[in-house]
């Protein structure tokens, strides 16, 4: 059953100088808000609580809808609802947008009061560990010591395998889905392309944009992303070589094929909902994302904290982005220290994208696995 | 060994109206120059004649060097030598330039003779047949009737399976490698994605750019199409996340990691060489690519009047751009035909650059292909 309106809220901190948020590159930020929505009521014990993490174009809006007309509902709403994975009967589900981002939460384009301007460039490069940082802060804001789990997909996957190295006090059990452990070459590869694209683009004007906005340039960012997203045999099964509109070929350079159109479709609505500055700092986010850093350049030294947390790692077998291969990388980590850990490689045809799409199997593997956690956190 | 010093040569047709090109656009062009190269000697009974075609950003010079001090040699330097696959000594190498193309063939960049301008845009699309029917008339102009082999990677695959295929009486035997009989909806996307960053660069200017070229356009567009030349096993191996220059993150998005400074590289040198409007009139002319549609659908048909020339196909295990099941689509249909095919799969980790980069497995098993189609020859 689908949950009904959320409102989202939003959580500031670090208005006072020592209340600052930390930061990687060396620099504070301050004020700080989280706009975060929630499901469900915190039980009693405080025992019941799940964090989800999104990936790079998601926000907070994880499930439900903000009006009742809302044409469509939250990124992750087949997973959440009474009866589904994350149940708001027996949980109490938070989303928090990431900073960095463009949806509600401190980011390149806020309004830095220290100049009383946006603040573009001047905004301190985050990483995924920064995410997890402020995040850390809500929980605290909340009244949570412990959470339940906490689960992403991509981006997110990333910042659930931060926040078990990082709190493992703070974590009962983590799932990482369709993830790695470090952006390997072609994904910083890509990024730096997209990336280009965006600054290349007149209208980025060094990041200080206002009413025209780099939209071409975003639109060829996340074209590309786009197609990292889906398989070769998915987007041969949705979209093939067939032609839009038209039984033969144009002999120009207009659209001619369906996958043209989609991706064009696919470009334009993304500028209508996402930041190019935004988009600039959080894929550099990802680039810089490498936990085996963490442990001098071993992956297991580097979970080693996390080693009393029972893991699910879900990957898709056509997933090319962050393909099996770095999901076991992250499995054999955790095993090598002895870690509870499952590992589910699905079989599915829709790449990356799949952790979005295959909400049924996911549920059901999700759904299990965090009634086995509810029990352990019952005995204890 | 290598070959010396090769002078390029032009041949010029279609400058009476008669013997214009005929397009698959259905307009014609003329008058149109082949720039082409070629090796050894056509021998007394005309049958050691070998035609080598290039890919998307490859050029007639396959081989040796236009001036002694050249840094550089042709593109497929080792495979063309005394005691090489294609053997000087024994054949009769020639390698044409596209028509589309911008090293020295017509293409959107020359002067249109009826206007005094340059065509940019004004230039017929082409196609992988246009091209194939180009060569045809030089063919005739060389006095060739029938090539020993006609082999090519990648497009010039492409342009292997069309030549068999439109005109089998000339084709004594066929080397596709690394390549398709149609290009995939992931292929046709990331084009689309490349020839938008084009379109979009300011300079481009509808096509019509003088002294500003439209680099940054061009340069995204190589950069897309550069990774997908690469596998992520090669570029892990080749860059992994090694920082340029520098031992930690520079927290800004200037260059950071190697793979970034070899994009950047790749980019600026692939502008330096080629031209914006030749990379949308051959990025297209591959989107259009598809062999099975001459066949209403069936490769096999399409493949039909092919069927009495022996084939050897080669693809790389981790070509990811035209993967080894579509060499085994084209393998598949060429049995049904019960033409005599040979198929080889080379394990390689290079990806589909594999084709310009395994010389010495290619040589070797291109080197005994041709031995054997020599002495059939030598026996009819």
């Amino acid at each position: 059953m689908a949950v009904g309106v959320v409102v989202p809220q939003d959580f500031v901190f670090g208005e006072i100088p020592e209340d600052r948020l930390p930061l990687d590159c060396g620099k504070t930020l301050g004020p700080v808000t989280l706009r975060y929505e929630t499901h469900g009521t915190l039980n009693a014990g405080r025992s019941n609580a799940v964090l989800i993490l999104h990936a790079l174009s998601g926000d907070a809006h994880v499930a439900g809808r903000h009006r009742e007309d809302d044409r469509k509902a939250g990124w992750w709403d087949e997973m959440v609802g009474p009866g589904r994975a994350f149940d708001p009967e027996r949980h109490f589900i938070v989303c928090s947008n990431v900073i960095g981002g463009c949806a509600g939460s401190t980011g390149p384009r806020s309004v830095n009061p220290t100049t009383g301007r946006r603040y573009n460039l001047d905004f301190p490069m985050i990483t995924i560990a920064d995410m997890v940082r402020a995040q850390h802060r809500l929980m605290a804001h909340l009244g949570i010591s412990r959470w339940l789990s906490v689960v992403g997909g991509s981006m997110g996957g990333m910042q659930v395998l931060e926040w078990a190295r990082r709190y493992p006090e703070a974590v009962a059990s983590a799932i990482p889905i369709a993830t790695t452990a470090r952006l390997s070459s072609q994904s910083i590869a890509f990024n730096w392309v997209g990336r280009q694209a965006i600054m290349n683009d007149p209208a980025w004007r060094n990041g200080e944009y206002e009413d025209a906005v780099p939209e071409q340039g975003l639109a060829i960012a996340r074209m590309i992303g786009h197609i990292t997203y889906l398989s070769d045999r998915s987007m041969d099964t949705k979209f093939g070589r067939r032609l839009q509109a038209r039984d033969r070929y144009s002999y120009d350079f207009k659209r001619d094929f369906e996958v043209e159109s989609y991706l064009e479709h696919q470009g334009q609505r993304f500028v209508e909902r996402f930041d190019a500055n935004s988009y600039l700092y959080i894929s550099r986010a990802l680039d810089y994302f490498d936990l085996s850093a963490c442990g001098d350049g071993d992956l297991a030294k580097a979970l080693a904290p996390a080693r009393h947390c029972p893991f699910l790692v879900i990957s898709f077998s056509s997933d090319w982005l962050f393909p099996p291969y770095q999901s076991k990388e992250i499995v054999g980590a955790l095993r090598n220290n002895h870690a509870a850990v499952t590992y589910c490689d699905i079989e599915s045809m829709y790449g990356h994208d799949a952790f979005l799409l295959e909400a049924e199997v996911l549920g059901r593997l999700i759904g299990d696995f965090l009634r086995c956690r509810e029990r352990e956190v019952g005995d204890a």
